[in-house]
C-alpha cells in the first residue's frame, strides 16, 4: 500500500426532500450573493430549479441565474459565467444538474477569480490557488462531481480539446443528493451514469500496486451493489432504494475512497475524451464501448487481477484457467453493459474506424504521446485498442 | 435507506514516516501554542514523542506536554489537561496514541472552552459548541477517534460512571497515521482493537432499516479484510501490509461510512462500558465478551440478517436452516476471537457472574433503563445477556 493524503470536507445531505435545504445550507456557508449554474431545462421544466430558488430567497440571499451548461460542457459558457461573476460580485456558486454542470460551474468558480484565461488551468499553464466556494445539487449520479476535485472541459477549438483538471480549490463545500429527483431520468441516462461510476472505480482497481486488499473488497462490493441495482432503476424508475444505492454509489466511485493507496490508471478516460469530444456522445457510452477494448489489449499485465475480478464483481466460476476466467469476466461485463443499453462497439456509439488515425493525433496533442499507468501506452498501442472497440 | 448527513472534514496522512509531517500540519492548521497530550509512556519509550516534537520546534511552533492517558481514559487528568490549556493559553491539541489519549484530549478540548465543568457535556447537562481545534498521531488502530466525533470518559465516583459523548466539535482537524507505529503493540493489544473495530461495524451491520445494501456489502468487505489480517498482524508484528489494511479498516469502522442511511444499535457498547468501567479492562476485551452474548440474545429478531452476516462474512456454508446458519455465523465470531486470544467469558474476562445485580443498576444509571434499537433492550434483557456471557 502506498503513502497517501485523503481529505474529503465535502458536506452531504442525503435522501428525500433534501434539496429543499439549499437555501439553509447556503447560508450556513456565509453565500451573500448566488450564481445557481444548470443545463439545458429539464431542472426548470421538472419544478427543481423554482424549489430551490424559493428556499434561497426564504432566506433572504440573492441570487443570479445562467443555465445552458450541456453534456461535455464548453469553454464558452464558462466564459460567460465568469464575466457575470464578476460584474455581480458573485460569492458562492450553486450547480443544479449532474456532471456537465457541476464541472462547468467548478472551471467558472476558478475562472472568476483569475485575472488570466481560465482555459490556463486545463492546458497546464497555471496552478488553481483560489476559487468561488461553490455546492451542488445533484441530480445525475455518474461523475461524481459532487464530491471530486475533478472537472472536465471542452474546448471548441478545431479539432475540439476535451481537457479534465483537478484541484482542490473545486471540490463542492456542500452536496445535496436526493435520489428521487433521478426517477425522471431517461434509461439511456441512467445506464450511461452506470457506466461512468463503474469506469471510476475500474480506472483505480486495475493497479500495479499490491496489499491494498481492503480497498480492493470495498471496490468489489461497490461494483456488486451497482450491478444489481442498474437494472432495477432502469425497469422501475421510481424505486428509491435502487436510486439511493446508485447515488450514494456514484459518489463514493469518486470520492477517491476506493483508490487511496494505489497508483491509478485512468487511460480509459483519456482515451474516451477524444471520442466524446469528436462525436458528441455521453462520457458514459464512450467508457463503455472503450473499457472492455482496454482490459483485451492489457489483461495479460496481470492475469491474477483480472481473474479476482471475474470472480468477485461477476460470479465467473473459477475456471482453473486464469486466462479464460479473466476474458469470462471482461465478457460479462460487456453481455452486461450491452443488457442495459450501452454501445460497447464504435459502430453503437456512432464512431468511425476511418476516423482512428485522426482520433489518435487529438489524443496525442493531449497526453504528449504516451499515458496511463497499469500498462504504461503509447499511440501505437492507442490505436490497437480504439480497433479493438471496433 | 434513510435519510442522513455525512461530513468527514478531518485531513488523513496515511503511511510510512507520516508522524514527522507533525509540525508542518500543526502550522498549515494555524497552530501557534500546542498540548501534546500522551499515555503512559510507549510514546516516549519508542521515541516517537521526541520526534513529533522535533517537528514541532522545526516549525517554530510552541508546544507544553501532558502524558498520563490511561486506558479508559479519567476525569482526573481531563480536569488537569483544561487547567492546563487555561493557563499556558493553548490553541491546539495534539494527542499522540491511542483512543485512550485522543479521548482524553477530547474531552480537554471541549472543557478547555467552557466556564462549567466538562463533566456536564458527558452528563447531557450542556451542548458542546466550540472546542480546542484537535489532531491525532495515532499509535493504536482500534476506536476510530482519529475520525470520530466520539469520546468515552471514566469519572471516577463510586460507582465510577464510564460514558460517551458525540459531539461534532471533537472532530479530528487532521490525523497522522503511520502502520509501523503498530509494529511494537503486543498481540493482546492488537487483538482487542481487531475486536474494537469490528464491533463498530457490528453495531452498525445490525439494523432495522431495509435498502441499504451497498452499505451491507462495504461492511462485510471491511470485516474479511479485518478476519484475514489480524492473525497476520499478531503473528508477524512487522507486517506492513497487515499493520496498513487494519490501520485504514479502523478508521473506516467508525467514520460512519459504514453506518449511514440506517438506525445504529450500540447496545453492546453501553453493555461492555459497565465490564470495562468495573473492572477496568480493555475496551476490545471487554466487547469480545459482551458482544457474541448479545448477539445470541437477539438473532431471532432477524434471522436473515443474522443468516446473511455468517455467509457473507465467515464464509459459513449456507444451511438451509436460516437459524443454524445465524448460530453457525455467531460460534464463527466466537472461535474467531478466541483465536486471536481474545476473552469470550465472563471468567475469561476477569468478570463475575455475582457481580451482575450490581453492573444492570449502574448500566440503569447511565441508560435510564432502557437502551438499544436493533432490539429494545431493558435491564431484565441485559441482565440476561450478561448471564449469557457467563
Amino acid at each position: 500500500m502506498n503513502n497517501f493524503t485523503f481529505h474529503r470536507p465535502t458536506e452531504f445531505i442525503f435522501g428525500k426532500d433534501t434539496e429543499l435545504q439549499s437555501g439553509k445550507m447556503l447560508k450556513k456557508y456565509g453565500a451573500k450573493k448566488v450564481l445557481i449554474h444548470y443545463g439545458t431545462g429539464s431542472v426548470v421544466k421538472s419544478g427543481l430549479l423554482q424549489k430551490v430558488e424559493d428556499t434561497i430567497k426564504a432566506e433572504g440571499i440573492t441570487y443570479i441565474k445562467l443555465g445552458g451548461a450541456v453534456p461535455n460542457p464548453v469553454d464558452s459558457l464558462v466564459y460567460e459565467g465568469i464575466e457575470l461573476c464578476k460584474k455581480e460580485g458573485v460569492d458562492f456558486i450553486l450547480a443544479v444538474g449532474g456532471g456537465s454542470a457541476i464541472d462547468s460551474a467548478k472551471a467558472i468558480a476558478i475562472g472568476a477569480v483569475y485575472d488570466g484565461d481560465f482555459w490556463d488551468f486545463y492546458d497546464n499553464k497555471a496552478v488553481s490557488e483560489k476559487a468561488i466556494p461553490l455546492a451542488t445539487v445533484l441530480t445525475i449520479p455518474a461523475a461524481g462531481s459532487e464530491v471530486s476535485n475533478s472537472s472536465v472541459i471542452t474546448k471548441m477549438s478545431n479539432p475540439p480539446l476535451k481537457r479534465g483538471l483537478n484541484t482542490d480549490t473545486t471540490r463542492p463545500v456542500f452536496s445535496l443528493m436526493n435520489p428521487e429527483l433521478n426517477y425522471t431520468l431517461p434509461p439511456f441516462q441512467t445506464a450511461c451514469g452506470v457506466a461512468d461510476m463503474m469506469s471510476h472505480i475500474f480506472e483505480r482497481y486495475f493497479t500495479n500496486t499490491k496489499g491494498v486488499r481492503l480497498i480492493d473488497e470495498m471496490s468489489e462490493a461497490v461494483l456488486r451493489t451497482v450491478i444489481k441495482y442498474a437494472p432495477i432503476a432502469i425497469k422501475e424508475p421510481n424505486n428509491y432504494e435502487a436510486r439511493a444505492n446508485l447515488t450514494w454509489a456514484g459518489m463514493l466511485a469518486h470520492d477517491d475512497s476506493l483508490g487511496v493507496g494505489r497508483e491509478q490508471d485512468w487511460g480509459s478516460h483519456l482515451l474516451e475524451h477524444e471520442l466524446s469530444a469528436m462525436y458528441n456522445v455521453a462520457h458514459g457510452a464512450g467508457l463503455a464501448t472503450v473499457f472492455p477494448a482496454w482490459m483485451l489489449y492489457v489483461y495479460k499485465q496481470d492475469m491474477d487481477r483480472f481473474a479476482r475480478w471475474a470472480v468477485k464483481v461477476w460470479g465467473v466460476e473459477c475456471k482453473g484457467n486464469k486466462e479464460e476466467t479473466a476474458l469470462a469476466g471482461i465478457q460479462a461485463l460487456k453481455d452486461f453493459w450491452s443488457s442495459i443499453g450501452l454501445p460497447i462497439t464504435f459502430e453503437q456509439l456512432g464512431a468511425k474506424k476511418e476516423d482512428i488515425p485522426a482520433i489518435v493525433d487529438v489524443l496525442k496533442l493531449n497526453t504528449g504521446g504516451s499515458f496511463s499507468s497499469f500498462m504504461k501506452l503509447n499511440m501505437e498501442d492507442a490505436a490497437k485498442i480504439y480497433n479493438l472497440a471496433v
